[in-house]
């Protein structure tokens, strides 16, 4: 039996799960939030419903991961470090070198660091997780699962822009999309739910959060994927706008006397999307509590609809065919009434809904009427879980681990 | 009986076709070009055949006007100018002011200068055009054909930008397309092809020259394009981009030391597409030439195609389906091998081609089979009868002109 840490290190915080394999079970969770920022947190559920809080000073990263490990024994989670046999780590961007998880060696991180640029924000976060954990448990597997390395596998028509060639070559320009073990796991989980092996399938997965991205999964493999180079593009997002037009933000620059390109990065990533249409907020919940009264509430609904189903068009055309579709994350997950409107706008396919499993609260279940043309699924995503099972697949092979 | 000027004023050049109307036969064609240039050059077409030719300086547009005006009377073409009863000009950009073709009035005239900064380039140019001739023929009927108007049918949902909305209320800033003219032409021209009213038809019309864009056309009414605020979005282009992710360019700006935003439009819309990806041409036919021998001219192919295909899949879901699907302008009417890979990717939609059809020259014609799902077509465009139409039209209704 094996214990085995997911683990995702952002910039200024630390998120885990800790898992009972191959049992699958969740023994801990937790987060340590602004580390090295006043006001320190550190929440740990575990046991039955039990919670640990601490509010008080984390000065780095290092000192996050040994209290949570010296909190590990101190709440009875383990007797003892050993038991964790392996560590997985998220790492946000692994450019070309990466199409599947793989154990840490000095060469990965010199990889990692390689592609910094690519995620200037996140990879230096992943590497101080990898690097502190790697100090705790040194005997643990320690291994890195990429939110990029799913899309590795799309093919060059699809991941090419349209500009000079040059760009790819010198400075890696390409779509690299992201999401990668989200859109992987609900793969997945729907071939389970259809009875049909997944290289057989071609699926559309719809991770709609607060970040949103469709992937096109053909014979188990990303065959496209609606975000880019960076997470900016695809459909409509809660902040994000989605795609838009160069010259159109060349134009508003100039109106608004805006310098500098990475201000108007900005405002497409924390100002734009439902954000922007609405004017009430980037949370879905919030616009469909007011969108009877307010237009532009209405219309940012709307769009993120039209949006959706216009990807899924794209994909079925670039497939030749769907045999399912997927809605995972915050929105895909939760919202009945967004995946209703989807599903009815795709009715002239014929698609239909059983409203009563749409209505469903939880679990991963078929959303569509038997006679559906298409399979509507909704699965609850989990990365952390995915994590885990790279881990024990990478374990298995020992030479490697 | 009446003869039309149908006339495309550039920045420097003049474009003109002169029709008997209503009965659609071309009299004269010609163009004036490097006006204000040094080696300006007017060339006319005209009786069955013949051709004018003069090289020598043409000052600016009044003269160019000028001159044409006398060639036509000198080569017989006509006998005196009150015979030109219409003159048509196309307009790139109409804003939001505009969703069809319009007398020319002094409003008219103020708001297309009001709207110049939507096309810094081209209206001036048009405006110089429509004045000149304003003054040669004060009797014709002045009338002025948009290229964004035949898209202001677009619901909101589908023009608006997932951006702050201040932007649309306060810049303009949207969606307008281009190529209306053209759309508008072979989507007539198809429902006559097919013997079924427009008002009852979903299209999708692909306009693929040296610009492309394509058209989903929802009961004889623009539903959605793929050009935005700009012709540089959409599919790949000769030498444009097609859609792109903004961060990444703003990741090219950093890495290539560019400060200018507008110097990254010009990238995009002179070296990007077609051009930049295959290392060539920004010719197709250069690019088909050598396919079977360099990696980047095939890739070039099969992104523009896969591009195509994906804008209609993604209008098929948005309209609900699609019973006929139009190619037109220079690759759309000329590249039966273009034609033909596109319909091979459609074939899962139980598309099917009558290659001989798809061969044939000249003219237009339906090129799928008699059991294909969805009538395809080639049509030639003909924007200038277009404008010619337009006229005789609001030439009818007298109270107007």
């Amino acid at each position: 039996m094996d214990k085995v840490l997911a683990v995702n290190s952002g910039s200024s915080s630390l998120k885990f799960k800790l898992f009972e394999m191959p049992s699958e079970e969740v023994i801990a969770s937790g987060l340590i939030e602004r580390i090295a920022i006043p006001g320190s947190q550190t929440t740990i559920k575990y046991g039955n419903g039990k919670v640990y809080k601490h509010q008080g000073t984390v000065k780095n990263h290092g000192e996050a991961v040994n209290n949570l490990m010296e909190l590990l024994i101190s709440l009875g989670i383990i007797e003892k470090y050993s038991e964790i046999t392996g560590v997985g780590h998220r790492v946000v961007a692994g450019g070309e070198y990466f199409s599947k998880s793989v154990v840490v060696t000095d060469e990965v991180i010199q990889k990692i660091k390689n592609i910094t640029e690519l995620a200037p924000l996140h990879n230096p976060a992943n590497l101080i997780g990898i690097q502190a954990f790697k100090e705790m448990l040194p005997d643990a597997c320690s291994v890195v699962v990429f939110d990029t390395a799913f899309h590795q596998t799309m093919p060059e028509e699809n991941f090419l822009y349209s500009v000079p060639y040059e760009w790819y070559e010198k400075l890696g320009v390409r779509r690299y999309g992201a999401h990668g073990t989200s859109h992987r796991y609900v793969a997945g989980e729907a071939a389970k739910l259809m009875g049909r092996p997944l290289k057989d399938l071609k699926l559309v997965t719809c991770h709609l959060g607060a970040g949103s991205s469709l992937c096109a999964i053909k014979n188990g493999k990303s065959f496209d994927t609606s975000m880019g180079f960076t997470p900016l593009t695809g459909v409509t997002m809660a902040t994000r706008s989605g795609d838009v037009d160069v010259s159109m933000i060349a134009f508003v620059m100039d109106k608004l006397g805006i310098n500098s390109i990475s201000e108007m990065v900005y405002t497409l990533n924390k100002k734009s999307g439902l954000a922007g249409i609405s004017g009430v907020s980037s949370d879905m919940r919030d616009i469909l509590a007011v969108s009877h009264a307010k237009h532009r509430a209405r219309l940012a609904i709307d769009i993120f609809v039209k949006d959706i189903v216009k990807y899924i068009g794209q994909y079925y055309f670039e497939m030749g065919g769907i045999d399912g579709i997927v809605f995972t994350a915050g929105i895909g997950e939760n919202s009945a009434v967004i995946r209703k409107m989807i599903m009815e706008r795709l009715s002239f396919m014929n698609i239909t809904i059983d409203n009563e499993k749409n209505e469903e609260q939880d679990g991963a279940t078929v959303i569509s009427g038997e006679d559906s043309a298409i399979t509507m699924m909704k699965i609850p995503t989990n990365e952390e879980l995915m994590i885990a099972r790279d881990v024990m697949e990478l374990k298995s092979k020992k030479s490697k681990c």
